[in-house]
């Protein structure tokens, strides 16, 4: 379960925080790590040394450009956050974040990302509208914001807890049933929204200049009902119908 | 309750890692922290930049000697160690010692420290032996040894999350029978051990030349029982009979 956790920091800008990140998901059992467009050099003197024996995880991590290309196969995005936005977003804690992974990751092809911002400013709004859910970490409402490292030490510590109770029921585990039909992961979702924006910009009821949050309300709706690739196909078949219902009309 | 809990910082080298104590305890909402014997100036840019608006915390910090000085007052002393001891000793996790705060800390005199140890050592087994139990934060085997502001962010949110889930109980918390007699604090329960010391060599019974243990295994045990205060006193009142009696028998 462990091995089908990802950590994702994005626009880091010190290296320290890359190394101890690096050493509280060795701590926790966790070996995934990306790294989107970061704004130091990751492997620095500095992250050797907060990492203290883990930056293998740093030299194995993946360096990409966008969140997009970091989370392409998961099938669950759950972003870092400490702010409430003007959207509210659907919320979880460490804690019920940790003890709903076990059937989370029950099929072997899911995969489940927890998305790190930058150290200065978190995760931008349309990062956090990528995301099906916001965690965060009960804090100091004076004093909110922790290290970046310690705030991936506090998940990672969860999901190990997580991890240890499954195996300490062993077969007394209620097995999970297998989803019938496999989650859409994030790449498919993102298809998905992009066809459902141009649709709605061609039926005339999206207008991009005046967005006033319809594709973030849309995107957390959908994103809220956890749909299967099926029921992916068929929205998209709907777009399709549309589009094509409108050109026929628009031809003379 | 937050501001009884005691972080006790023994023999730190790096100021960083007392910032970053400073932060987590700030965030999670404790105040309350000791630095013991530093082996390093506690305050310098290191540690400001690292506490990252929290060093008031470390200004604030008691700096004292001995591990005796920074817990004399404490009801509950918890050392934080990876290592399984010879003398094995009553071990417990974060969240099990976390769950046991409100009730520990129902009386207004109770105090609780949390006790940290040395970057590269942790605790020394005659620290180790000074604590009523030992709690290990649940980590990968191979890999166990956590950076220490971060272990301390851990027991200080596990600290966090049980005091907000009895904040949240409210009234419908089952209200503590105040202990009818409070417990023995740390400084009480060291005078005893001494004078038990005492009066076991007194008596030849132990030989501080050949130890085997003995004072380690009679700690255990007595800590182990959470001794009231008016327990101790009688223990120490038998203390006092058997040297008088010793005293009178070898008088000529």
């Amino acid at each position: 379960m462990l091995d089908r956790i990802r950590i994702v920091l994005i626009g880091t800008s010190h290296p320290g925080n890359i190394g101890g990140t690096a050493r509280a998901m060795h701590n926790m059992g966790l070996s995934d790590l990306a790294l989107v467009a970061p704004r130091c050099e990751p492997l620095t003197a500095d992250t050797v040394s907060r990492a203290s024996g883990a930056d293998h995880v740093v030299h194995a991590a993946r360096r990409v450009e966008t969140l997009e290309e970091a989370v392409t196969d998961c099938t669950l995005v759950v972003g870092a956050s400490a702010r409430s936005r003007t959207l509210p977003w659907p919320m979880t804690t460490p804690r019920a974040l940790a003890e709903s992974l076990p059937a989370e990751l029950a099929e072997s092809a899911a995969r489940v990302a927890l998305v790190f911002g930058r150290e200065d400013s978190g995760l931008s709004n349309s990062e956090l509208q990528r995301c099906h859910a916001h965690v965060t970490i009960p804090a100091n409402p004076d004093f909110s914001s922790l290290n970046l490292a310690t705030a991936v030490q506090v998940l990672a510590y969860e999901c190990r807890l997580a991890w240890l109770a499954r195996e300490e029921m062993g077969d007394e585990a209620p097995s999970e049933a297998p989803r019938p039909e496999p989650l859409a992961n994030h790449q498919e979702l993102e298809h998905y929204f992009a066809h459902l924006e141009r649709t709605l910009i061609t039926i005339g009821f999206y207008d991009p200049a005046r967005p006033r949050q319809l594709m973030a309300r849309l995107r957390r709706l959908i994103l809220r009902s956890r749909p299967e690739r099926m029921e992916l196909n068929i929205l998209r078949g709907i777009l399709t119908a549309t589009e094509q219902e409108t050109h026929r009309r628009s031809e003379p």
